[in-house]
């Protein structure tokens, strides 16, 4: 039977093979927490490399994700479906070991992380899921939800603001089975941290309310073991301090900030191998090494021990059951898509006259009921996002059907324990300021779409048209920067039934996030027939053409400049020029429409466009190319009531008919 | 003479008229400070109302600023420019006093607040200005860079990630002359805090090395005193902690969330004048109480006995004195600008091959001697930023000529302490960090172009052309979204020529940032006439016409894709195809340069124009409009060498070449 020590070389050894076959990596992260994630993954993760989806595994965050041979490493010492000939093609292009770690490559890794900080608070929201889950399915001798969520962690995750936000949350929320090892080398990019990092950071972690283990030896097993088994329990997150040499094991650059991102190269990795008394060939593992790392059997024995109790819980509560594996699914209920639809039409008949803000409300009333995953939250602006619905129990009620956190003023961490929430399964996360805050957050809206997970943002306040706050919370261009993020679906609707249609469409899309941007002030009800309503759901489509059907001129216009655009149409028409409005609430789902769909909505042979919105006129170029024009804003706004705003800013009505006469 | 109470009386009732007139805003706060803000700034706080610009005054930092008629009454009591009338039109259309404070548009106010958390960071880079400014400038027996930076906050501060970077960094620095007074009121906009917001403030500060001042009340002016007396001298940053009531004097709503963020009403306020024994009219301030605020008479005293400093120290060190001057009015050296240029015009003589990050390095080399109010910084990233240069200095050394800060991974903290640096005088600041990391920073950089501050952010690695680090560390979007934000100047060089245009365009900039935008991988040098030299500063040029001057299509181009634009002209060159090729390393300059200037670059008639660059292609729709092309990445990158990258999404010659010839 191979050593710890042995097997904690085993990686190592892998690290800095693949490190340097790809001439480029972090060798020492993995070299220094070897021991730890040893200990870890030998005796405590409950796992099963043979099906890493399976529900109630506990998760593995690498929130210092540029150590991403670590994870590798364990991936395949443990027998996930990552071969040997990946870690060679380490950092290569399709390869299954990119230079970060991305949930969506790689069978096995939970989250994409590399961005610090943000692994952390995925693993606080996947803490909060098990724990929200567990309060809502488990009973009485069933505890189907029950593990525990691991992060490791470095310096630089600990000099991150999300740390803050995400450790003091956790604290708050007592998520006692989450256990955060902390990589206490000393070093960072720059050198030795005691020149830019001297937080006595085990004090920092007790004032969030967090358990703290001190001074574990990160190279003693035993230490390890004894801090590991010491969280168990806990009604408070932990946080074991690890102190660790990185790159433990090269003669002349462990402990030096030499080893943390580059190759350590040949003769270095010659002596580390004598050094750890490692003989063996670059990427050769001896069987016996692999025999004791492999998971396959204790994997399988404790996912069927599981998948016994389910089966009693399932014969015992049979709807809890089906409702569980419909939600770890990921499925919607049935009857979702009926009722929303019927919810829309109605808004269309009855047509309320409501910001858009408080539509979004009205949508989550009308389809919370039938949605126990959703799981909200703003960052303390509840009263102005409107975020709270009906059914909204707070998680810290212990209500078993808690559905609502108040996240505190902290925009990047809830947005990042909402990729966490939707990572977890179990649940539809969504969050929510105001858009222009959406800054604060944008990191973690990218990772959304990178990962990707169905996390919807809701930004409210969405313009000028917030008024007297002033330029510092006026968005101008936040809507062009979001719709830039790739895989990233930003609706901007027009009114109530827009609105519902955009929480709809953010509900049922499985492949990456959506942003919701609302209005503060109310919104005109825009008339629509049954086919109109179906073509909101394609992003952009003719919301009003002249009687004739002949048109000279078209408006394209989002949101609250939408009624903008009707009201121009309608000076216009009275003057003899006839106009297309084209409402396009959301771009990318437009985008994606077939040629012959978005050429319906914006003929070619039409190059009289005029594109209205309260926001960075530049993006609307795309599709008013230079012989069009825009109307919005290219500067910061003012503080002052809104009406004022939009006339001295000059997004109005007239101004639209002044430009579509200029270019008619 | 008033009591303390009647005299902090006068900025709740200012607080609650303002409030009311304007029918929105923040009276809370303002009511449950004012005796805090009584007592510092009768007792404590050294300024002059008639020269709010006096070098050495005292800062004051309203970080939580939706309190904004604090500082207003403040300002407005004390004598400032700020006549009752301002405040009557609070949060109105070209009022002084707007929504939250801009330290554009009010005499007094420091800085730009609202966005929270950031407030605390400025004070932070105000506080370490004057420390390194002390050291550079003060000599025995001539204190002159001498002053206190006070900064209230608020409980949304705190939560906000932002704070534990600036308070850990602050910590680190040793920061004895930043005094933050904590506005403990148990209250945010969600309600009362308990159920979100449970850290231990005092010893999370405590563990930031930060000297607390426990439990003061913050109605009690005798202790607020005395904790403000106890701050002097200390070797840290100090943390007052004050409980207060929220809206104090408010009989129903004080204590509770409901005098956040909204008017009280007249009853309420009928009853608080009543309560607080203030019989006065709204926005009647009786004399006697605008005679003990006023602080005319101190205020002239003070600078005056400052200046009569100055005039001694200009005497004893005649060139120190004319340099503080200098550099605290913000001009540059007189030989700055020849001496740019002789650089410039060597490295287009010389033409280096490098990196552009490494082009950058250079510039600082070339330009770092010459401007001592250079003061650089990166989030731990120095020697892949390249941000240190031959004169670079660390600011905890003590030396006079200290310029460095190791700001550690704290991106956001950074970018806010720049924007503080460059709000004091005396300093232009640079950060650094990977572009794509530009996500984590991005409301500093908005504050840094609305506030507006000088700051320089460099951003390196700014493609995928990083290569193995992956889609989390490639930015795609970036580029386009930090050019949306207004007055904010984004170069992308393609050479090392460029490189050193758009640092001296950076540093002669008066009016807002710039982000210098930098390659990780080497740049070809590209040939140019004095003349093309002499364009570059006006963002964009002509860098290659065909030799007849005669051509069928235009390229545009930024940065590392420059080249790929010059190899596809000379491959169409020989294919018969004429292409002029555009170098656009700055769009925002490009676009303000007379129609003239743009007209010559990218004629009318040329409608055959393909942009290239590696990342959101929409972008450029303003310039090639709907008959032209981008050559570009709308998708997240990949991990791998980057030729592979480039080669795998199509950013090639070859693949400008076949776009070409299907345009022609």
């Amino acid at each position: 039977m191979p050593s710890r020590t042995e097997l904690a070389n085993a990686i190592r050894a892998l690290a800095m093979d693949a490190v340097e076959a790809a001439k480029s990596g972090h060798p020492g992260m993995p070299m220094g927490m070897a021991d730890i994630a040893q200990v870890l993954w030998s005796d405590f993760l409950r796992h099963n490399p043979q099906n890493p989806k399976w529900a109630n595994r506990d998760r593995f965050v690498l929130s210092n994700g540029h150590g991403s041979m670590l994870i590798y490493a364990l991936l395949h010492l443990t027998g996930y479906a990552l071969p040997l000939d990946e870690l060679k093609r380490f950092r290569q292009l399709h390869s299954k070991t990119a230079g970060h770690p991305e949930a969506s490559e790689t069978p096995g890794v939970e989250t994409t992380t590399g961005p610090l900080g943000q692994g952390l608070a995925n693993a606080v929201g996947m803490a909060l899921a098990e724990k929200v889950l567990a309060a809502r399915f488990n009973r009485d001798g069933f505890p189907v939800v029950d593990h525990t969520t691991y992060v490791f962690l470095g310096d630089g995750c600990l000099m991150e603001g999300i740390s803050h936000e995400a450790a003091s949350l956790a604290g708050t929320l007592r998520l006692g089975k989450l256990v955060a090892v902390w990589d206490d080398n000393g070093i960072s990019i720059d050198g030795e941290v005691h020149g830019w990092f001297t937080d006595n950071t085990p004090a920092r972690f007790e004032a969030y309310g967090w358990n703290v283990i001190r001074g574990v030896d990160g190279h003693a097993p035993d230490a390890i073991r004894a801090a590991l088994e010491a969280t168990r329990g806990s009604d408070k997150p932990t946080l074991i301090c690890a102190r660790t040499i990185i790159g433990f094991g090269a003669p002349t650059k462990q402990g030096k900030e030499a080893c943390h991102g580059a190759p350590l190269g040949k003769d270095e990795i010659a002596a580390a191998r004598a050094a750890l008394g490692w003989p063996h060939a670059p990427f050769e593992i001896p069987q016996d090494i692999y025999a004791a790392w492999n998971a396959h059997a204790t994997g399988a024995e404790r996912e069927a021990e599981w998948n016994a109790l389910f089966a009693r819980y399932r014969t015992a509560h049979p709807d809890l059951a089906a409702e569980f594996e419909r939600r770890l699914s990921g499925a919607l209920p049935d009857e979702f898509a009926v009722a929303a639809d019927a919810w829309i039409a109605k808004l269309q008949a009855e047509g309320p006259v409501v910001a858009s803000r408080k539509a979004s409300q009205m949508a989550l009333d009308a389809y919370g009921p039938l949605l126990p995953e959703l799981i909200g939250g703003s960052a303390d602006l509840a009263g102005s996002n409107l975020t709270l619905w009906k059914g909204s129990k707070d998680v810290n009620s212990g209500d078993p059907a808690a559905n609502y956190v108040h996240y505190g003023v902290r925009e990047f961490g809830m947005s990042a324990i909402a990729n966490g929430l939707a990572l977890h399964g179990g649940f539809i996360p969504y969050d929510a300021t105001f858009l222009v805050f959406s800054d604060y957050a944008r990191n973690a809206v990218r990772m959304s779409a990178l990962i990707p997970t169905r996390a919807i943002h809701v930004y409210t306040h969405d313009s000028i048209g917030l008024g007297e706050d002033g330029p510092t919370h006026q968005p101008v261009e936040h809507l062009a920067s979001l719709r830039y993020i790739p895989n990233n679906a930003v609706w901007r609707p027009c009114d109530a039934v827009e609105s519902a249609i955009a929480w709809k469409a953010a509900i049922e899309r499985r492949d990456g996030p959506s942003c919701l941007v609302f209005s503060r002030q109310n919104l005109a009800h825009q008339p629509r027939s049954a086919e109109q309503v179906a073509d909101v759901a394609r992003g952009g489509y003719v919301l009003s053409d002249p009687p004739s059907a002949r048109f000279d001129l078209i408006l394209i216009a989002t949101g609250s400049e939408v009624e903008i655009a009707m009201q121009a149409m309608r000076i216009l028409a009275d003057q003899g020029v006839a106009a297309r409005v084209v409402s396009m609430p959301c771009t990318s789902v437009f985008d994606a429409q077939p040629l012959e769909y978005r050429e319906g909505v914006l003929p070619g042979w039409c190059r009289k466009r005029i594109a209205v919105e309260a926001g960075i006129t530049d993006f609307w170029r795309k599709y008013v190319g230079l012989d069009g024009a825009v109307v919005g804003l290219d500067t910061f706004g003012a503080s002052a009531p809104a009406d004022a705003l939009y006339r001295h800013f000059g997004i109005t009505a007239e101004r639209v008919v002044d430009t579509a006469r200029a270019l008619a």
